[in-house]
C-alpha cells in the first residue's frame, strides 16, 4: 500500500511530500521534533512529548498555534491511513518558508511534517547481548536540551561508532558522560542504586528517561541524578540506554571494556519488563 | 519576472523548487552550503568557495560525483535566467533524501539546490556609521571550521542581538573573540597591525578573510593571526567584519563601548578600496 505523510495539513503519498527549498528547517535547522511510540493503537507519553515539543518551540522563539488536540488527532489519523497499529511518529516543526534572512524572521506559518514507521523489534537474545558504546568527545552545541533538528553531529558520531566496529558513541563532555547519539544513559551501580546524568543544558532529557526514572521510583529502586566519569561507568554493574525508539538496552561494553558482573542483565529486565508494562495499560 | 531556482539539476520556478521531508537536510542538518559574490556577471573567488564546500563535504563524509565546472556553469546559468549580473548565489549540497535512520547511509544521490538574490547594497554613510556588536557565549558545535547548515545557534544569537538593539553578536568562546554570527573579525591594533584569530575548529575560515589577508599583505600591512579578548578588542583604533555578503563591514561599538579613535575609519575604507578593486578585476 502507499505510505502516507503529513504535511502542513494535509495527509500526501509519502514520495510526493515536500518542503519548500526555503524552508528554515532545510536551510538553518531551524526546527524542533518528537519521536512517539505508538503501541497497540496508543500514543505511549504523548502529553509530555508534546509539552516538550512546545517547550523546545518556545526556546528557540517560534510561534505557532499548534494545540495538543490537534497535534494527537492528526497523529493518530496518519497511523491509521497507514494501518498502523504499532510504530514511530517523527513530527518536526519548523519556523517556516521564507526569502533567506540570518536573522528569526517573525509571524511565519510554521512548516508541520510527520511521518509514521514501523517499530523496529528485537529479539530476547539481543537484548542480552546488549549494545557496544565507544566515548568521542561531545562536539555538540551547549542547548541540547533543546530537541531541534541540528542532528549533523549526533549522526556523524553514531556513524564513526558504527565504522569503528560499534553500535553508538557514548558522549563525553569535560570528562563527564552525557549520553548517546540519541539516547539517554543509565548505569547501575554496586549498591544496586540507578544512576543517571541530571538534566542540564548538555543532555535531552529523554521522556523514556523520565518514565523510567519513575516506575523505578514506584518499584523502590533508589534513583541518584548525579554526573559521572568513564571510570565509574565502568565500574558499575549494568547499564543501559532510554529512548522511545529504543525503550531500555542494556550496554555490554564500553571502549572494549566489558560492563558488569557476569554480565547481568537483572536489573535491566527488570525495568524493561516494567516499561513494557506500562506502555500496555 | 518568475524567480528561477536550481534544484538537482533542474531550474524551476522559486515558488516550485521543493525537496523531499525525509531530505537529509531537512531531518538532520545534514548538509554543507556556500554563498558567492556575483559581480558585474563575473563570480568572485569561485575557486577558494568551490573547494571549501568540497572540504565540508569531506569532513562529514559526503560523496559526491560535482565537478567545479557543473558547479559553475549552473550558477551562472541560474544568474542568467534571473537577469541578474550582480548579486549573490546559495548553494547546499545535502546527503540526500531516504528512509530515516540515525546514522549517514551510503550511496544516496546527494541533492543540490541554488538560490540567487540581488546584492544588498549600503551607503557610504551606512558603512562610516559602523555596525555594533554585543558578545554573547559561543555556543555552537565545535566543528565550526565545516559550512555545514545546522545554523540555529547563529540565527537565535543574530537575531537576540537585534532584540537587544545591536546589529549582531560577537561569539566568545573560553576568553576568546571567535566571529560574528556568519562573519570573520579584524581590529587594527595602535601599532596599525591588522589582526584577526588563526583558523581552527572554532571559526569558519572565510574567503573573504583569506582575501583581505592577502591583500593587506600585499600592500604592506602587517597581518598578525592570534587569539584575542574582549579588551583587546576594545583598545583596537578600528574593527570590522568580512563576508562574502558584508565585505568590509566596519564595527563602531562592543557592548555600548565604541571602538577606536575618533571613529577612525582610515584603515577599513583603505581595505574596503582595495578589495572592490580586487573585485571589478
Amino acid at each position: 500500500m502507499t505510505r502516507i505523510s503529513f504535511v502542513n495539513g494535509n495527509f500526501i503519498d509519502h514520495d510526493k511530500a515536500f518542503v519548500h527549498i526555503e524552508d528554515r528547517g532545510f536551510q538553518f535547522a531551524d526546527g524542533a521534533y518528537e519521536v512517539i511510540l505508538y503501541s497497540n493503537n496508543k500514543l505511549i507519553d504523548d502529553k509530555p512529548h508534546i509539552n516538550r515539543l512546545f517547550r523546545s518551540l518556545g526556546e528557540i522563539n517560534i510561534k505557532h498555534q499548534l494545540s495538543y488536540e490537534y497535534i494527537i488527532k492528526n497523529i493518530v489519523d496518519l497511523f491509521n491511513k497507514n494501518n498502523l497499529s504499532d510504530g514511530f511518529v517523527y513530527m518536526q516543526v519548523t519556523r517556516g518558508a521564507t526569502n533567506r534572512v540570518p536573522f528569526c524572521p517573525k509571524e511565519l506559518d510554521v512548516t508541520v511534517t510527520m511521518t509514521v514507521s514501523q517499530t523496529k523489534t528485537y529479539t530476547h537474545e539481543e537484548f542480552i547481548n546488549g549494545l557496544s558504546l565507544v566515548t568521542m568527545d561531545d562536539i555538540r552545541w551547549h542547548r541540547c536540551d533543546i530537541k531541534t533538528t541540528g542532528l549533523l553531529a549526533s549522526t556523524l558520531c553514531n556513524q564513526k561508532a558504527k565504522d569503528l566496529g560499534f553500535d553508538d558513541a557514548l558522549f563525553v563532555r569535560n570528562q563527564v558522560i552525557t549520553e548517546a547519539t540519541y539516547s539517554n544513559f543509565f548505569v547501575i551501580d554496586n549498591d544496586n542504586n540507578l544512576v543517571t546524568k541530571p538534566s542540564d543544558n548538555n543532555i535531552l532529557e529523554g521522556i523514556t528517561r523520565n518514565r523510567i526514572i519513575a516506575i523505578a521510583k514506584e518499584n523502590k529502586f533508589n534513583v541518584i541524578e548525579k554526573n559521572f566519569d568513564l571510570s565509574f561507568a565502568l565500574s558499575a554493574q549494568e547499564a543501559f540506554l532510554t529512548s522511545s525508539t529504543l525503550g531500555i538496552r542494556p550496554v555490554s561494553k564500553i571502549n572494549n571494556f566489558a560492563i558488569g558482573r557476569e554480565n547481568s542483565r537483572n536489573i535491566s529486565l527488570k525495568l524493561s519488563s516494567l516499561y513494557k508494562e506500562f506502555c500496555k495499560n
